[in-house]
């Protein structure tokens, strides 16, 4: 690690300024259907995409060069401290092209043994999600809240979130669909937003598999410093992707790990 | 009618304002739940409803007292001029309960015919759709744009919206399914705000059933004015609700409706 003057959080939020303001410019654009059509191999999320991750590594090549970074557009950098920046620059593709508000710029700086920091960043609605060893906490529209998960202790008192109804195989359907039925409430299409709001002690439990490293890492890093649990489907850590179950507390994710176990 | 200042438009944009300012202060509240486990029968989506529904039967009140309405919570008062307010103060219940920015405050101004003028507002965003006879606009919090859908011609370019893959009863989803059968994308989980992104050029269709009046009406206002259509499943008007299907143009609308024709 260089003796840099910003800290990593610092670095975290100016890697987030700068991903947002590459992508914003492209979301909901309306002229971006009718190019994509006229000219063929003009995908407006990918141009976005680049965009942010040149933007993110712009910061990082200044503040912190001994670093690895892995980056979904860009792949894998080594560094030197024993340290990785792991970059979604638009996680949410198809929201992103639906314009709904639930995409999301996700950064993590961590170890071997997982993430250290991470930040889920919504730039249309303005909300920044980010955790940290220094805590957990939200700034959006209507100020800063620290985050904190919720005690649901049940399933059945339990708000249950994924992407898409199908999840991945249908094998991964069939584990989901074991504890959606006996949740209170299932809801679908948040992609990593649904992430934050466990986080923000909104939602209690979200099941999805099929997941890379860098659909993760993220918000694996604002969920634990906000008191959650994210694992794999056997309990183990989730950092490499693959079928993820992140639950608000220990107790609620005993109870679905109970029923995913067994898929 | 009134000789009141004030034009509908900017009735319904106080109306609004109104609405935003009573339901924000109860959204994401973290003691909610925890009251609601130690005081059954405290829903803090009700209060939020009812507390929105009399601000803006307040601003009726003093602006429209000739005009009827008819909100979710507080039902239906006779005018005398033939027009009616129709309000649904929270579209989106489960949503609003589990912290995602999909649920509205919907505002209608009908006639017999249906309406006249909508308003689909989300507080948390700050993003305020409206149609009228003046046009169709969204502000939001990164400015004003001019709302119009867009002109997807073929089911198999279209991005279809729905809430929940059950989307009522098996004949409903049925019907959905045959049409999500042939898009390109499909996506859940978007409460009333899936019309709001119909309304400005971002999603082509959307498919539901069993709504009620108030569910559609404000959306039915905005679309129209953006250039949209809104029917149910046979084509006839959609302003009583039950099934309904909102499509981008006549095109795209008429190849949906043929497969939901026959269900």
């Amino acid at each position: 690690m260089t003796s840099d003057a910003l800290t990593d959080l610092q670095v975290a939020h100016e890697m987030a300024d700068a991903a947002r303001a590459a992508i914003l410019p492209f979301f909901r654009r309306a002229d971006l259907s009718t190019e994509n059509k006229l000219t063929e191999g003009f995908d407006p999320v990918t141009v976005a995409d680049r965009a942010a991750e040149q933007a993110m590594r712009a910061v990082l090549a200044t503040h912190r060069p001994a670093d690895g970074i892995w980056g979904e557009e860009y792949g894998q950098s080594a560094g030197v401290s024993g340290r990785q920046w792991v970059l979604d620059p638009i996680d949410g593709t198809r929201g992103f092209i639906s314009g709904t508000p639930t995409w999301g710029v996700l950064i993590a700086l961590s170890t071997e043994a997982g993430p250290i920091l991470g930040v889920v960043d919504q730039p249309y609605i303005g909300e920044r999600f980010v955790g940290s060893a220094e805590g957990a906490e939200m700034t959006g529209p209507h100020g800063s809240v620290t985050l904190k998960t919720r005690d649901t202790q049940k399933l059945e008192e339990a708000v249950l979130f994924t992407t898409f109804p199908e999840v991945g195989t249908p094998e991964d359907r069939a584990g989901f669909e074991a504890v959606a039925s006996q949740v209170r409430l299932t809801r679908y299409g948040m992609d990593c937003y649904a992430y934050a709001l466990l986080s923000a002690g909104q939602v209690d439990l979200i099941i999805e598999a099929g997941l890379n490293a860098y659909d993760i890492q993220g918000p694996i890093g604002v969920i634990q410093a906000a008191g959650g649990i994210v694992t794999d489907w056997q309990g183990r850590p989730a950092h490499n992707g693959g079928r993820v179950l992140a639950a608000a507390n220990a107790d609620i994710h005993a109870a679905a790990l109970d029923i995913l176990k067994s898929k």
